[in-house]
């Protein structure tokens, strides 16, 4: 199984990549090559097969034909423009998350080799006036130009898989939390920090209400349920690629318990309380009502419990101090 | 008021022009000028204002730049690759569908002008395994290259509109019918071919069976629907710019008993029944229960009963024998 992670250097990316290191297989059949490509050249990886890095621009087609050959037979496709970035450099979410993704879909369809394409989307997609909680069936109504990417391409990942151009499967990702790595400047950073810092034993700012709720997922289920994801059965997706991965609904009070539950009451007292209407602005019209049934049915899986995703962090990603 | 048609040859495109030729106003002020754009030159049209007819290929930008320009403050984009076509060729739908569509979009935001955009989708961007009743919050999950690039015209003109670039409104067109001519290729031809043809004396073929249901909109209520969502205020729209364009739910049976109740008994006898499983098998997987719950709040509407869409077809598209 000869295998190609767009976005390999992200940190989905290279779990993605050690878990494949650490089983070998993929689809019931020995991994034989994986390709990490981002637009850093990723680190080297050890792994029981060839691991090739590669600095490359998806926006690029030439480049993108030069990683995806006749022999690439899964792709996971990671590789995005986040989502304050497409919002303030239109052009750039435009390149990378649809041009980007329509590169790789062309690219598919000119070899003719049909392979699986994972394909990252976000429950981004969804937003504005319509009715909770949402389902499989709600539409797309993104409010950010992320969201609208994403969400065409998985319309573009839809038709390229019934058109039998690629064996498309496409997942929403909830909010990943506890997400490893430093603060960013993304409206949702605090949804980690508030956790990652204090277990860190460092000082963190929450800036939203105790009872503020969201839906988060961690990244070890995250990276589990792409895998699962790539494994699935073509026909088992019906008429439609594209899914919710399933989450939790947590509030802020919810997840912090959680964290003392697993790891005392220290960590929970280096949270200072910081109102921040402008954060508060943004993350309150975002949505935690989600129905993420075909998922499930077909086997993936959320957290049980926000102590999970505790715990998840302290033994896969907790720095070394 | 300075408009241009894309699609402007078309049958809808010919009625928006005549509708503004007779009315001399759109957004309530005078309309100043009109272009009529297809890619083969439309026929002259007689109007208070000046008209210009052009032909011009919307996949290239030069030609779309040509068009719009600071001047034009609305634009009926009609020009589609239809869905047999696009199915066919799936490069020739991307390019118009896709790519012209975005074209338009990207000179609207370089211009900066922010036009009315009025853009027909087509419910044919809903399918495969949804719940009926269709809703207007309901996933467009199209089963065809067309719908697929319709639906991703849709999120464009989304995103283009919330960012400010243009002033989009988008609606989901039912099938028309009567629809004037000839008959087509497109499997729901025969969905005016069966009143057409024995309104003007000839003979027709139904393929299908009597109880068949679908949803339908008169050529004029389509015309008077677009006309509207040109008027509508911006802010009347909300956080979604597209919606299902208002339609009649109706079977075979009942729209030829609309034609007999006007027209007298003689045309029905001019329909031979003849099953065509290959017909039968492609409409069958189409939808006909909607709830245009939007646009009829915005005051858009149906007919009133197919006996007017019966009336509608004498009165405007009879041809002069």
């Amino acid at each position: 199984m000869n295998v190609l992670i767009l976005g390999g250097g992200g940190f989905i990316g290279r779990k993605i990549a050690a878990a494949l290191a650490a089983s070998g297989i993929l689809r019931g059949k020995a991994v034989t090559g994986l390709t990490l490509a981002d637009l850093a050249e990723p680190a080297p990886l050890d792994a029981p097969f060839p691991v090739t890095c590669r600095a490359a621009d998806i926006t690029d087609r030439a480049q993108l034909d030069a990683l995806v050959t006749s022999e690439t037979q899964v792709i996971f496709h990671l590789a995005a423009v986040v989502s304050a970035h497409a919002e303030a450099e239109f052009d750039a979410g435009m390149q990378v998350n649809l041009f980007g993704t329509l590169n790789l879909l062309e690219r598919c369809r000119a070899l003719g080799t049909c392979p699986v394409v994972v394909f990252t989307s976000s429950l981004a997609v969804f937003g504005g006036d319509v009715p909770d909680p949402i389902e499989d069936w709600t539409i797309p109504n993104p409010q950010t130009s992320y969201g609208a990417q994403k969400a065409i391409g998985e319309l573009l990942l839809n038709d390229y898989s019934r058109r039998g151009f690629a064996d498309g499967r496409g997942f929403r990702l909830p909010t990943i939390a506890v997400r490893p790595g430093k603060p960013n400047r993304a409206a949702s950073s605090f949804m980690s920090s508030i956790i990652r810092e204090p277990l860190n034993g460092e000082p963190a700012v929450c800036p939203v209400d105790p009872e503020f709720e969201h839906y988060y997922l961690s990244p070890r289920r995250c990276v589990e349920n792409l895998l699962k994801g790539a494994e699935l059965d073509a026909a088992a997706l019906g008429q439609q690629r594209c899914m919710i991965m399933p989450g939790q609904r947590l509030s802020i009070r919810e997840m912090i318990d959680a964290m003392t539950e697993v790891a005392g009451p220290a960590p929970a007292k280096l949270i200072r309380w910081e109102k921040q209407p402008e954060i508060e602005a943004i993350v309150q019209g975002w949505r935690f009502d989600y129905r993420p049934r075909k998922a499930l049915d077909l086997g993936l899986a959320a957290d049980a419990g926000f102590a999970e995703n505790v715990g998840f962090y302290l033994e896969d990603d907790l720095p070394a101090s």
